[in-house]
Protein backbone atom coordinates (compact mmCIF):
# COMPACT_ATOMS: atom_id res chain seq x y z
CA UNK A 1 0.00 0.00 0.00
CA UNK A 2 1.62 3.46 -0.85
CA UNK A 3 1.30 6.77 0.09
CA UNK A 4 -1.17 7.60 -2.52
CA UNK A 5 -3.79 5.93 -1.56
CA UNK A 6 -6.20 7.51 0.29
CA UNK A 7 -7.74 4.50 2.05
CA UNK A 8 -7.37 1.35 4.05
CA UNK A 9 -8.38 -1.41 2.21
CA UNK A 10 -11.38 -2.92 4.22
CA UNK A 11 -10.09 -6.36 5.00
CA UNK A 12 -11.87 -9.26 6.54
CA UNK A 13 -10.54 -8.36 9.83
CA UNK A 14 -11.60 -4.57 9.56
CA UNK A 15 -14.77 -4.41 8.59
CA UNK A 16 -17.61 -4.10 11.78
CA UNK A 17 -20.07 -7.18 12.10
CA UNK A 18 -22.50 -4.11 12.85
CA UNK A 19 -22.99 -0.60 11.84
CA UNK A 20 -20.70 -0.71 8.84
CA UNK A 21 -22.50 2.80 7.99
CA UNK A 22 -20.26 3.82 11.39
CA UNK A 23 -16.41 2.49 9.85
CA UNK A 24 -14.10 4.20 7.54
CA UNK A 25 -11.06 3.69 6.14
CA UNK A 26 -10.04 7.09 4.94
CA UNK A 27 -6.22 7.26 5.49
CA UNK A 28 -6.35 11.21 6.97
CA UNK A 29 -9.44 10.31 9.03
CA UNK A 30 -7.66 7.48 10.39
CA UNK A 31 -4.36 9.60 11.20
CA UNK A 32 -6.59 12.47 12.83
CA UNK A 33 -7.91 10.21 15.50
CA UNK A 34 -4.50 8.29 15.93
CA UNK A 35 -2.73 11.70 16.69
CA UNK A 36 -5.56 12.81 18.98
CA UNK A 37 -5.66 10.23 21.00
CA UNK A 38 -3.24 10.35 24.32
CA UNK A 39 -3.03 6.76 24.24
CA UNK A 40 -3.79 3.34 23.09
CA UNK A 41 -4.42 -0.41 24.29
CA UNK A 42 -2.57 -2.89 22.44
CA UNK A 43 -3.68 -6.61 22.56
CA UNK A 44 -1.72 -9.76 22.41
CA UNK A 45 -1.78 -13.40 22.83
CA UNK A 46 0.24 -14.94 26.21
CA UNK A 47 -0.46 -18.38 26.77
CA UNK A 48 -3.71 -18.18 24.44
CA UNK A 49 -4.75 -15.80 25.96
CA UNK A 50 -5.60 -12.12 24.81
CA UNK A 51 -4.41 -9.99 27.24
CA UNK A 52 -4.44 -5.71 26.74
CA UNK A 53 -2.27 -3.29 27.82
CA UNK A 54 -2.79 0.58 28.11
CA UNK A 55 -0.15 2.75 26.84
CA UNK A 56 1.35 5.64 25.17
CA UNK A 57 1.51 5.86 20.96
CA UNK A 58 2.68 7.54 18.22
CA UNK A 59 2.23 6.99 14.66
CA UNK A 60 4.94 8.22 11.95
CA UNK A 61 3.50 7.96 8.88
CA UNK A 62 2.07 4.61 8.31
CA UNK A 63 3.37 3.09 11.29
CA UNK A 64 2.19 3.24 14.76
CA UNK A 65 4.71 2.94 17.42
CA UNK A 66 4.96 1.90 21.40
CA UNK A 67 7.42 1.32 23.43
CA UNK A 68 8.42 -0.30 26.64
CA UNK A 69 11.24 -1.96 28.29
CA UNK A 70 13.56 -4.26 26.74
CA UNK A 71 12.85 -6.37 30.38
CA UNK A 72 9.58 -6.25 29.70
CA UNK A 73 6.72 -8.20 27.60
CA UNK A 74 6.60 -5.33 24.57
CA UNK A 75 10.27 -6.79 23.65
CA UNK A 76 8.90 -10.48 23.02
CA UNK A 77 6.09 -9.29 20.48
CA UNK A 78 8.45 -9.74 17.42
CA UNK A 79 6.39 -11.79 14.66
CA UNK A 80 3.52 -11.75 17.46
CA UNK A 81 -0.22 -11.25 16.14
CA UNK A 82 -1.28 -7.98 17.83
CA UNK A 83 -4.17 -5.08 17.87
CA UNK A 84 -4.23 -1.26 18.85
CA UNK A 85 -6.94 0.31 19.68
CA UNK A 86 -7.42 4.09 20.56
CA UNK A 87 -10.82 5.85 21.19
CA UNK A 88 -11.84 9.49 21.83
CA UNK A 89 -14.93 10.22 24.10
CA UNK A 90 -16.91 12.98 22.31
CA UNK A 91 -20.59 12.79 23.91
CA UNK A 92 -23.20 10.67 26.41
CA UNK A 93 -26.26 10.23 24.26
CA UNK A 94 -29.05 10.16 26.10
CA UNK A 95 -32.15 8.92 24.22
CA UNK A 96 -35.60 8.75 25.13
CA UNK A 97 -35.41 4.52 25.47
CA UNK A 98 -32.96 2.94 27.12
CA UNK A 99 -32.51 1.00 23.88
CA UNK A 100 -30.87 4.03 21.77
CA UNK A 101 -28.73 5.40 24.96
CA UNK A 102 -25.17 5.66 23.52
CA UNK A 103 -21.73 7.29 23.25
CA UNK A 104 -20.54 9.58 20.27
CA UNK A 105 -17.07 8.45 20.13
CA UNK A 106 -14.14 7.82 17.19
CA UNK A 107 -12.22 4.69 17.64
CA UNK A 108 -9.55 3.12 15.64
CA UNK A 109 -8.79 -0.62 15.78
CA UNK A 110 -5.95 -1.22 13.73
CA UNK A 111 -4.24 -5.50 13.79
CA UNK A 112 -1.35 -6.60 12.22
CA UNK A 113 2.06 -8.53 13.50
CA UNK A 114 4.03 -7.02 15.48
CA UNK A 115 7.94 -5.71 14.15
CA UNK A 116 10.45 -4.81 16.71
CA UNK A 117 12.62 -2.49 15.60
CA UNK A 118 16.36 -3.23 15.29
CA UNK A 119 17.35 -0.12 13.33
CA UNK A 120 18.78 2.79 14.76
CA UNK A 121 17.74 5.53 12.94
CA UNK A 122 13.71 4.10 13.14
CA UNK A 123 14.29 3.58 16.83
CA UNK A 124 15.61 7.22 17.19
CA UNK A 125 12.82 8.55 15.25
CA UNK A 126 9.81 6.39 17.18
CA UNK A 127 11.31 7.72 20.57
CA UNK A 128 11.32 11.11 19.37
CA UNK A 129 7.39 11.04 18.24
CA UNK A 130 6.62 9.09 21.46
CA UNK A 131 8.54 12.03 23.39
CA UNK A 132 6.74 14.77 21.12
CA UNK A 133 3.70 12.67 21.38
CA UNK A 134 3.17 13.69 25.32
CA UNK A 135 3.92 17.19 24.13
CA UNK A 136 4.76 19.03 20.90
CA UNK A 137 8.11 20.40 20.74
CA UNK A 138 9.48 18.32 23.96
CA UNK A 139 12.48 16.61 22.12
CA UNK A 140 14.24 20.09 21.92
CA UNK A 141 13.32 20.89 25.26
CA UNK A 142 14.76 18.19 26.80
CA UNK A 143 17.81 16.05 26.77
CA UNK A 144 18.48 13.40 24.72
CA UNK A 145 18.49 9.57 25.38
CA UNK A 146 21.67 8.28 26.53
CA UNK A 147 23.17 5.08 24.72
CA UNK A 148 22.23 3.10 27.85
CA UNK A 149 18.56 4.74 27.86
CA UNK A 150 18.52 3.53 24.09
CA UNK A 151 19.31 0.20 24.91
CA UNK A 152 17.03 -0.13 27.87
CA UNK A 153 13.87 0.93 25.37
CA UNK A 154 11.83 -1.77 23.38
CA UNK A 155 9.83 -0.10 20.19
CA UNK A 156 7.53 -2.10 18.86
CA UNK A 157 5.75 -1.12 15.66
CA UNK A 158 2.55 -2.43 13.67
CA UNK A 159 2.57 -1.06 9.49
CA UNK A 160 -0.87 0.43 9.30
CA UNK A 161 -2.52 -2.10 6.82
CA UNK A 162 -5.97 -3.82 8.63
CA UNK A 163 -6.75 -0.58 10.01
CA UNK A 164 -10.80 1.00 10.22
CA UNK A 165 -11.87 3.99 12.29
CA UNK A 166 -15.84 3.95 13.75
CA UNK A 167 -17.62 7.03 14.91
CA UNK A 168 -21.10 8.07 16.05
CA UNK A 169 -21.81 11.78 16.51
CA UNK A 170 -24.21 12.80 19.33
CA UNK A 171 -27.24 12.31 17.42
CA UNK A 172 -30.29 10.83 19.23
CA UNK A 173 -31.80 8.06 17.36
CA UNK A 174 -35.17 7.16 18.71
CA UNK A 175 -37.16 4.67 17.59
CA UNK A 176 -40.51 7.03 15.67
CA UNK A 177 -43.23 5.70 18.57
CA UNK A 178 -40.65 7.35 21.31
CA UNK A 179 -40.94 10.45 19.68
CA UNK A 180 -44.41 11.99 21.34
CA UNK A 181 -43.11 10.42 24.64
CA UNK A 182 -42.52 12.18 27.84
CA UNK A 183 -39.21 11.59 28.37
CA UNK A 184 -36.24 14.07 27.51
CA UNK A 185 -33.32 13.22 25.00
CA UNK A 186 -29.87 15.40 23.74
CA UNK A 187 -26.30 15.08 24.33
CA UNK A 188 -23.83 16.24 27.12
CA UNK A 189 -20.79 16.85 24.77
CA UNK A 190 -17.32 15.62 26.29
CA UNK A 191 -14.19 17.05 26.26
CA UNK A 192 -10.79 16.79 27.92
CA UNK A 193 -8.82 19.80 28.83
CA UNK A 194 -4.96 20.66 29.59
CA UNK A 195 -4.51 22.05 32.42
CA UNK A 196 -1.84 25.02 33.49
CA UNK A 197 1.49 23.19 33.91
CA UNK A 198 2.70 22.98 37.21
CA UNK A 199 6.45 22.99 37.42
CA UNK A 200 8.05 20.16 39.86
CA UNK A 201 8.96 21.22 43.40
CA UNK A 202 12.75 21.19 42.53
CA UNK A 203 12.72 22.99 39.39
CA UNK A 204 15.43 26.00 39.49
CA UNK A 205 13.08 28.48 39.37
CA UNK A 206 15.41 30.82 37.36
CA UNK A 207 13.71 28.34 34.64
CA UNK A 208 11.01 29.87 32.76
CA UNK A 209 8.31 27.84 31.37
CA UNK A 210 8.53 27.12 27.87
CA UNK A 211 6.75 29.01 25.49
CA UNK A 212 5.38 25.82 23.85
CA UNK A 213 3.73 25.22 27.13
CA UNK A 214 1.66 28.79 28.20
CA UNK B 1 -13.68 -14.90 46.38
CA UNK B 2 -16.20 -13.45 48.62
CA UNK B 3 -17.27 -9.80 48.78
CA UNK B 4 -15.46 -9.92 52.42
CA UNK B 5 -11.97 -10.42 50.98
CA UNK B 6 -10.83 -6.31 50.38
CA UNK B 7 -8.50 -7.26 47.28
CA UNK B 8 -8.24 -9.56 44.53
CA UNK B 9 -5.43 -12.23 44.63
CA UNK B 10 -2.51 -11.39 42.53
CA UNK B 11 -1.99 -13.92 39.58
CA UNK B 12 0.44 -15.11 36.63
CA UNK B 13 -1.86 -12.96 34.53
CA UNK B 14 -1.95 -10.32 36.36
CA UNK B 15 1.76 -9.36 38.30
CA UNK B 16 3.15 -6.71 36.02
CA UNK B 17 6.67 -8.05 34.48
CA UNK B 18 7.77 -3.63 34.87
CA UNK B 19 6.98 -1.27 37.67
CA UNK B 20 5.35 -3.49 40.06
CA UNK B 21 5.22 -0.94 42.59
CA UNK B 22 2.27 0.80 40.71
CA UNK B 23 0.46 -1.94 40.95
CA UNK B 24 -2.37 -2.88 43.45
CA UNK B 25 -5.27 -5.25 43.83
CA UNK B 26 -7.41 -3.62 45.97
CA UNK B 27 -10.83 -4.26 44.93
CA UNK B 28 -12.20 -0.46 46.26
CA UNK B 29 -9.40 1.10 44.19
CA UNK B 30 -10.47 -1.25 41.43
CA UNK B 31 -13.61 -0.51 41.19
CA UNK B 32 -13.65 3.19 41.77
CA UNK B 33 -11.57 3.49 38.16
CA UNK B 34 -14.27 1.14 36.79
CA UNK B 35 -16.17 3.08 37.77
CA UNK B 36 -14.69 6.39 37.02
CA UNK B 37 -14.34 5.53 32.93
CA UNK B 38 -16.21 5.61 30.64
CA UNK B 39 -15.42 2.89 27.70
CA UNK B 40 -13.36 0.06 28.00
CA UNK B 41 -11.46 -1.69 25.32
CA UNK B 42 -12.33 -5.80 24.96
CA UNK B 43 -9.61 -7.97 23.36
CA UNK B 44 -10.75 -11.28 22.75
CA UNK B 45 -9.08 -13.94 20.16
CA UNK B 46 -10.82 -14.17 16.39
CA UNK B 47 -8.92 -17.03 14.27
CA UNK B 48 -6.07 -17.08 16.44
CA UNK B 49 -5.50 -13.30 16.61
CA UNK B 50 -6.20 -10.91 19.54
CA UNK B 51 -8.92 -8.42 18.52
CA UNK B 52 -9.73 -5.29 20.49
CA UNK B 53 -12.96 -3.38 20.23
CA UNK B 54 -13.59 -0.50 22.39
CA UNK B 55 -17.27 -0.41 24.22
CA UNK B 56 -19.60 0.55 27.19
CA UNK B 57 -18.68 -0.56 30.23
CA UNK B 58 -20.67 -1.18 33.16
CA UNK B 59 -19.82 -2.78 37.02
CA UNK B 60 -22.26 -4.64 39.14
CA UNK B 61 -20.69 -5.78 42.48
CA UNK B 62 -17.99 -7.83 41.47
CA UNK B 63 -19.33 -8.85 37.59
CA UNK B 64 -17.98 -6.19 34.65
CA UNK B 65 -20.65 -6.01 31.97
CA UNK B 66 -20.47 -4.57 28.35
CA UNK B 67 -23.23 -5.72 25.92
CA UNK B 68 -23.68 -5.39 21.73
CA UNK B 69 -25.83 -7.04 19.40
CA UNK B 70 -26.88 -10.10 18.85
CA UNK B 71 -26.02 -10.36 15.87
CA UNK B 72 -22.71 -9.02 16.68
CA UNK B 73 -19.31 -10.50 17.61
CA UNK B 74 -20.09 -10.28 21.66
CA UNK B 75 -22.86 -12.84 21.71
CA UNK B 76 -20.22 -15.54 20.05
CA UNK B 77 -18.06 -14.57 23.00
CA UNK B 78 -19.57 -17.57 25.83
CA UNK B 79 -16.59 -19.36 27.44
CA UNK B 80 -13.96 -17.04 25.30
CA UNK B 81 -10.74 -16.07 26.92
CA UNK B 82 -11.25 -12.45 27.50
CA UNK B 83 -8.84 -9.11 28.87
CA UNK B 84 -11.09 -5.96 29.48
CA UNK B 85 -9.26 -2.93 30.35
CA UNK B 86 -9.83 0.83 31.33
CA UNK B 87 -7.69 3.69 31.68
CA UNK B 88 -8.14 7.20 33.04
CA UNK B 89 -5.28 10.24 31.86
CA UNK B 90 -4.73 11.93 34.67
CA UNK B 91 -1.49 13.73 33.20
CA UNK B 92 1.14 14.66 31.22
CA UNK B 93 4.13 14.05 32.68
CA UNK B 94 6.98 16.41 31.23
CA UNK B 95 10.67 15.37 32.60
CA UNK B 96 13.75 17.01 31.67
CA UNK B 97 15.10 13.56 29.62
CA UNK B 98 13.55 12.51 26.83
CA UNK B 99 13.23 9.37 28.55
CA UNK B 100 11.53 9.89 31.93
CA UNK B 101 8.52 11.47 30.13
CA UNK B 102 5.47 9.57 30.75
CA UNK B 103 2.04 9.94 31.85
CA UNK B 104 0.01 10.47 34.84
CA UNK B 105 -2.78 7.93 34.34
CA UNK B 106 -4.67 4.72 36.49
CA UNK B 107 -5.45 1.65 34.33
CA UNK B 108 -7.42 -1.52 35.35
CA UNK B 109 -6.84 -4.90 33.27
CA UNK B 110 -9.12 -7.66 34.13
CA UNK B 111 -8.76 -11.69 32.48
CA UNK B 112 -11.26 -14.05 32.37
CA UNK B 113 -13.31 -16.48 30.64
CA UNK B 114 -16.43 -14.44 28.68
CA UNK B 115 -19.81 -15.39 30.11
CA UNK B 116 -22.98 -14.60 27.89
CA UNK B 117 -25.61 -14.07 29.81
CA UNK B 118 -28.95 -16.01 29.60
CA UNK B 119 -30.88 -15.16 33.16
CA UNK B 120 -33.36 -12.88 32.59
CA UNK B 121 -33.07 -10.85 35.84
CA UNK B 122 -29.63 -10.24 35.56
CA UNK B 123 -29.45 -9.51 31.35
CA UNK B 124 -32.15 -6.80 32.97
CA UNK B 125 -30.03 -5.71 35.51
CA UNK B 126 -27.07 -5.17 33.42
CA UNK B 127 -28.92 -3.33 30.78
CA UNK B 128 -29.86 -1.35 33.55
CA UNK B 129 -26.50 -0.52 35.17
CA UNK B 130 -24.91 0.29 31.14
CA UNK B 131 -27.83 2.97 30.90
CA UNK B 132 -27.22 4.17 34.30
CA UNK B 133 -23.47 4.15 33.72
CA UNK B 134 -23.75 6.58 30.25
CA UNK B 135 -25.82 9.03 33.00
CA UNK B 136 -26.91 8.08 36.22
CA UNK B 137 -30.42 8.20 36.93
CA UNK B 138 -31.54 7.41 33.44
CA UNK B 139 -33.41 4.29 33.53
CA UNK B 140 -35.66 5.94 35.29
CA UNK B 141 -35.68 9.04 32.74
CA UNK B 142 -36.31 6.67 29.60
CA UNK B 143 -38.75 3.88 28.20
CA UNK B 144 -37.45 0.62 29.70
CA UNK B 145 -36.63 -2.21 26.95
CA UNK B 146 -39.41 -3.86 25.16
CA UNK B 147 -39.47 -7.74 24.45
CA UNK B 148 -37.91 -7.14 20.89
CA UNK B 149 -34.86 -4.99 22.48
CA UNK B 150 -33.83 -7.13 24.85
CA UNK B 151 -33.86 -10.04 22.68
CA UNK B 152 -31.62 -8.25 20.43
CA UNK B 153 -28.79 -7.24 22.94
CA UNK B 154 -26.46 -9.83 24.11
CA UNK B 155 -24.77 -8.96 27.20
CA UNK B 156 -21.12 -10.19 28.39
CA UNK B 157 -20.09 -10.61 31.93
CA UNK B 158 -16.69 -10.83 33.40
CA UNK B 159 -16.18 -11.88 37.13
CA UNK B 160 -13.74 -9.96 38.24
CA UNK B 161 -11.25 -12.26 39.56
CA UNK B 162 -7.64 -11.85 37.80
CA UNK B 163 -7.43 -8.15 38.14
CA UNK B 164 -4.57 -5.59 38.94
CA UNK B 165 -4.69 -1.64 39.28
CA UNK B 166 -1.89 0.22 37.64
CA UNK B 167 -1.29 4.14 38.48
CA UNK B 168 0.86 6.62 38.42
CA UNK B 169 1.22 9.92 39.52
CA UNK B 170 2.02 13.41 38.06
CA UNK B 171 5.36 13.45 39.75
CA UNK B 172 8.77 13.49 37.66
CA UNK B 173 11.02 11.27 37.94
CA UNK B 174 14.03 12.70 36.93
CA UNK B 175 17.86 11.18 37.09
CA UNK B 176 19.81 13.19 39.65
CA UNK B 177 22.25 13.98 37.02
CA UNK B 178 19.55 15.85 35.53
CA UNK B 179 18.73 18.01 38.35
CA UNK B 180 20.93 20.55 37.68
CA UNK B 181 19.64 20.72 33.88
CA UNK B 182 19.15 23.83 31.97
CA UNK B 183 15.47 21.80 31.57
CA UNK B 184 12.14 23.27 32.38
CA UNK B 185 9.81 19.96 33.77
CA UNK B 186 6.71 19.04 35.50
CA UNK B 187 3.29 18.33 34.34
CA UNK B 188 0.36 19.42 32.65
CA UNK B 189 -3.27 18.07 34.74
CA UNK B 190 -6.26 16.43 32.16
CA UNK B 191 -9.18 16.72 32.97
CA UNK B 192 -12.31 15.36 31.33
CA UNK B 193 -15.49 17.94 31.39
CA UNK B 194 -18.91 17.36 30.89
CA UNK B 195 -19.96 20.31 28.90
CA UNK B 196 -23.87 21.79 29.63
CA UNK B 197 -26.98 19.18 27.78
CA UNK B 198 -27.98 19.66 24.63
CA UNK B 199 -31.33 18.46 24.05
CA UNK B 200 -32.48 17.03 20.43
CA UNK B 201 -33.72 19.05 17.49
CA UNK B 202 -37.18 17.35 17.81
CA UNK B 203 -37.62 17.36 21.59
CA UNK B 204 -41.00 18.87 22.82
CA UNK B 205 -40.33 22.40 24.28
CA UNK B 206 -42.47 22.17 27.24
CA UNK B 207 -40.04 19.05 28.08
CA UNK B 208 -38.31 20.18 30.83
CA UNK B 209 -34.58 18.94 31.52
CA UNK B 210 -34.25 16.74 33.97
CA UNK B 211 -32.57 17.88 37.48
CA UNK B 212 -29.71 15.27 36.84
CA UNK B 213 -28.60 17.31 33.56
CA UNK B 214 -28.73 20.49 35.41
Amino acid sequence: MTQATPSYAPTDLTVPTRYRDRATYDKDAVHAVLDEALHCTIAFQRDGRPMTLPTLHARVGETLYVHGSTGGRFALLDGEPISISVTLLDALVLARSWFHHSLGYRSVVAMGDARVVRDAQERYDAMAALVDKIYPGRTTQSRPPAPKELAATAIVALDLEAVSLKRRGDQVADDEADLDGPYWAGSVPLRTVREAAVPTGDLDPAIALPAALH
